[in-house]
């Protein structure tokens, strides 16, 4: 299947069956979730991958008892970082020399661009900025789980203080921004299974100079 | 190429060697990204298409001089739209109709579920909640792009309020958000174009529970 033609089967899933997703479809929908691109390649989240029933069960209440949340094979929780501070960048850094072999004295003018950037901004401008990165990398993931066959559902509707008290996500540095459940679609049940697709048609969405 | 292999061929290219990428391609890159998921589905955003090279080089200083402004075959100008009004829920509605053959009447309930969630909100919190769809519409574009062989640039360093003058957006009742540099890379003259991507690992990225 088409890059294209798994983004046309892909839909937001609202009913699943309870089936496990092998392990290894799920290996590569997280490296492409790992792979996402992201502002100055800093990824400032991390994402929950439940597979626990009970964590999930005790989530459902929080997201409007969306039946999803319990049918998935797995309940991703995207959450950022609550703060970008000196030390997160430095991390960062060491990542980056470690990785390409560079010294990270020779990294000072990257370090100081990002630091610049970033920690001169308030901490609300900095989460506002790390939960758009958390929708960058909720793209990917969409298109990557479609490719490999994967149903999902991007979730916005869930109230995130609940979530994050359920997690413990305060204790992390961390707060939670998007959830994907992961599965296998419920053709039976799910109304929206053979609901035709609804997109702005491409001369209204593009404008060509 | 898989969808990973194509992951980890991408790369933010900084210098591109102008020439075309061929229209089929293009047109493929575009059936994606209008086939991205977004909340509700609304599509908040156009994308402007550019590329005349006039228009590039008068947006190039407003991206802080970086060639690939310049050098690509077409620059994607993501730009969402200035607000919600109850118009465009009932446009959407009208789409839904049409699409679906479902008479508008029967569509109350979803109509009043999306004017509800957000026409309650404040010009300010829609803005927000549109700018965070587009991140979502580039993560499918930039998946899209790698899979295509298209090399590609995520662009959020640049001044949207020029921008917005150059291309006349707020007539539009648009403000862009970000850009997306699409073109063939030129190898030897980007110095990034060996450079080892740097991811956090999967033990740091991801919490299993």
């Amino acid at each position: 299947m088409s890059l294209i033609d798994a983004l046309e089967w892909r839909y937001a899933t609202k009913r699943m069956n309870g089936n496990k997703i092998e392990s290894t479809k799920i290996d590569a929908l997280l490296s492409a979730i790992q792979l996402s691109a992201s502002g100055f390649g800093l990824q400032p989240y991390q994402i929950l991958v439940i597979e626990n029933p009970e964590i999930k069960a005790k989530i459902q209440p929080a997201a409007y008892n969306q039946p999803q949340v319990v049918e998935s094979s797995h309940l991703l929780v995207f959450a950022a970082w609550n703060e970008i501070t000196a030390e997160k960048i430095e991390n960062f850094i060491q990542l980056v020399s470690k990785t390409r072999n560079v010294p990270v004295e020779d990294l000072k003018p990257y370090h100081d661009s990002i630091a610049g950037a970033l920690l001169s901004r308030s901490v609300e401008d900095q989460v506002k900025w790390m939960d758009k990165q958390v929708y960058l990398a909720l793209g990917t993931a969409l298109a990557a789980a479609a490719k490999l066959e994967i149903d999902s559902t991007p979730m916005e509707g869930f109230k995130p203080a609940e979530v994050d008290a359920i997690l413990g996500l305060k204790e992390k540095g961390l707060h939670s921004v998007l959830m994907m459940a992961v599965g296998e679609r419920d053709a039976a049940s799910d109304f929206m299974v053979n609901a035709k697709k609804v997109r702005w048609p491409k001369e209204e969405l593009f404008i060509h100079l």
